[in-house]
């Protein structure tokens, strides 16, 4: 494992009851970002974020889950290192700071405040079907949020 | 003092950097609020946020402002209550977290992610030249702001 | 109230269950530390904490609770400015981190965890019937403990 | 990397400044983690945390390291999977909340607020020549403080 710490992580926010579609687009980002090599950050629970953990998961990626609670289990199944933070939703900016950048797919006001801490870190942000915002770089797809997420991060 | 504590609270959010407008706006927003009985929640440091705390204090209101260092000394001078909390940006939930409803004037990200946790804390938020979001409540003036902050609040 | 910035601060910090006599203890603390004029700060919830407040409170004093959970609403009714944190446990070191001096009676674990976080922050720790622990300064009574946390303060 | 979620983890605490028997002690205590299959989760910095972090690592053993400051970057370079907090010493609640049980070395009072975390989230805590308080079990050598830390976690 001496290269887990070498991986670019990305971080994956949206909403916990997304859409259909949402849900799926999360879970293609996850593939994708697994089969580049990227580790994915998330805030550990369910919907959007259990999407993408399990697509990360089943190409054999690293997953991250940042969570609100104080217990490490409380993380979905699909999630390799969970972190408990005990800090409730105040934990989403924690989610971001560990990222090289950010990957945001539908989400409500959580989402919005993942942007907002994304763009506090300087982080890049790239938007699908997520809050149109300032600073948000939209992608039409998995495959563009993912190849924006990753450029110039040397991946 | 018996009555500090129950006094509403409205947060005053916005940028550190305001242009005379916006600054001018959060003092006057300071003053109606300390008018009206209110205590001033904010961030305890410069631009709307000092604004606010010294509009509130010339109207002989009370003035909370929760930090992001670790010493309560770090608060502008407008401050009655200052708290330190070490905890950086991440402090900004903490802030609408303390508010009874929430006054946005101009701002950047910090303000955006404010303005999301006032929405994921089921705060009002209403919007005084800011950014533009879904559940924000666009108020014209000062006066506008302050009257529509405090409704239904029981002021 | 242009004073309430001016006011030395003291962190009273003890168990949730605390006995006859600490309580009374923690009540008596409250009270001298109210009329030496210094403001009481604590975790905002029962026991040592709340005996305390409600001394201070007796005394005309001010009072600062600083709240493990999400509503300034779950403060004792002696705190004149309850602050929510929504950071369970992890809200300790804020206590002592708002506070010039921290007087210590009775307590467990938690309150073992504010002693350390006093030193941290390189407060002073004035400890009544409480851990016996390297760096707190044993006084017999209240008067003692609220003399000993006072010196050198300028009070 | 299947398994990462699974294992045990073991938190390793103690001083920056260690002296060389403390630091030794801490680099078995990695060591023996690691070779027993348990992870170790530390603050990330230097001293205590970087010797058990190094020990574990020479046995190929999992390292998670919970940092104060806002960049994983600032992990020691024997880090697995550095954790950004921005919390300062209040991330020091998140580093025992992550673990199983609790193996604390030498130490001063950072170390000292570990114990107490761990206790007030009902971890057994083990102690090598550390704070000699009420709920620390002492161990006399590495191989004992292992042991004791991982009786009963179903290692």
């Amino acid at each position: 494992m001496k290269d887990l710490r070498q991986r670019i992580r990305i971080a994956v926010i949206g909403g916990s009851r997304p859409g259909r579609q949402a849900a799926e687009a999360a879970l293609e980002v996850g593939r994708l970002l697994a089969r580049a090599g990227a580790a994915v950050v998330c805030g550990g629970l369910g919907g959007v974020m259990e999407a993408a953990c399990r697509g990360a998961r089943e190409e054999g990626g690293l997953v991250i889950g940042i969570l609100p609670g104080d217990s490490p289990a409380g993380a979905n199944p699909w999630v390799d290192v969970p972190i408990a933070t005990g800090l409730g939703y105040t934990r989403n900016a924690l989610v971001v700071m560990n990222a090289d950048a950010v990957i945001a797919v539908d989400g409500e006001y959580g989402t919005l405040s993942e942007i907002a801490y994304g763009k506090i870190h300087g982080r890049k942000v790239v938007g699908l079907g997520t809050w149109n915002v300032q600073g948000v770089e939209a992608a039409s797809t998995p495959a563009e949020a993912v190849r924006l997420a990753l450029e110039g991060l040397g991946a």
